[in-house]
């Protein structure tokens, strides 16, 4: 039940005119930090994570506690809290000065590409992931 | 409890590598369908729905069904599931030919601008939502 | 020289924290308007012209004249100003009021989707883009 | 004329269905490197500079060499190639193992908040970046 870490700089790329960050793109801020997770086990193309395979986000839970802001310094985080053959969750959270400003729990799935279809991840990604947990 | 819906046409800025549409660019699908929905009942300026007040995402639960590919034409739909004073809950779907690809439940909170503490959304626009409701 | 037009709103998801429409943004909006004139010549696929043949963005010079503000009605044109076997060039604007707020040209290349080398464009595309020029 | 640098991962949310880096992000890539350029200076709000001013950018010319793909490794370079008292030009490229991937030319302007009005970039702003230049 490790968890990974990872900074993050707010750009006005990431803000809406409420002056604040536009909620869609945590969900951004906490993939780029599943797939670095991922990428310290190993693995140099998380997202695909094999010719006829990738992982897609089957379901979301997110609850925002508290607005991020332009210029702010984040961290977010990605622990794994659920693995099996054709799916891990992640239990994540952003944070700022150590305080919770958002936290999700997400279900991602791996799928065979052709037709979407659930499929067990390749063993490699398995193993590393069952260890790295 | 009516439904307001809404058609929509995904472009190549709403894919991604995987060829299909980029998971967190649903949410930006819905949150159209839900302003729309709102201008319909006659506020002109949704979002930002007074001056010292606006509405954010509180918390959002969604389920990915099946993919949208490039050049879709899908429908996004919005009901408001639940009011209070200071916030409503949308049940939304996006759907193709009439077939669900993507649901959430997505909690919608009334804030002061400067605090971003949860207030009363202002008199007339509960008072449209209730009618519409 | 036909010009295609198509009316747009502003969202929230377009905006960023100066108050106004995220000036990146503008670009996508553009691009709407010149995948949806390709469609009206027929084409369903605009983006993916061919199964092993797409269009990319070769080259583009923007001018930023007035913002755009959230919830605004906005047109966007599409001219394609030159047509080559391989590549079109598209003049384009964005209007409110029907005073430009941004105008680009927008140089946009037939490539192999191997290679993404220039290669010419399906025989019927480019027919129909002539007789409609 | 300093050339500031910073590296830059491709993730999941820069792609589009092409298999490619979508090209209006490769704008987001430059903005962060300018933000980042002026951050170095000592500005900790660079985009807005000042309460009653904000940098926005005026034009900008783009030319697409070679496409990034997902899990790159980029490098983003801003130049100041032109200081005035009411903006800046960069000179920018998009590197992969050296070579320039995309290479633009963007003109920054200080304005007004209010107005929107082209003003006077902040003293110590303008003498920061002159010295640095």
């Amino acid at each position: 039940m490790s968890c990974f870490q990872m900074p993050l700089r707010v750009y006005i790329e990431d803000t809406d005119a409420g002056g604040i960050v536009y909620y869609v793109n945590y969900l951004k801020f906490m993939e780029r930090a599943r797939t670095e997770c991922l990428r310290t086990l190993g693995f140099d193309k998380p997202a695909m994570v094999a010719d006829d395979r990738l992982f897609v986000v089957h379901s979301a839970e997110i609850a925002y506690l508290r607005p991020a802001l332009l210029d702010d310094q984040l961290t977010v985080t990605a622990t794994i809290s659920k693995l099996a053959r054709s799916y891990m969750s992640f239990s994540q959270s952003i944070l700022r000065n150590g305080e919770p400003i958002c936290r999700a729990d997400i279900k991602v799935a791996c799928v065979q590409r052709e037709t979407m279809k659930p499929v067990a991840m390749p063993e490699e990604v398995w193993r590393a992931v069952k260890a790295y947990q």
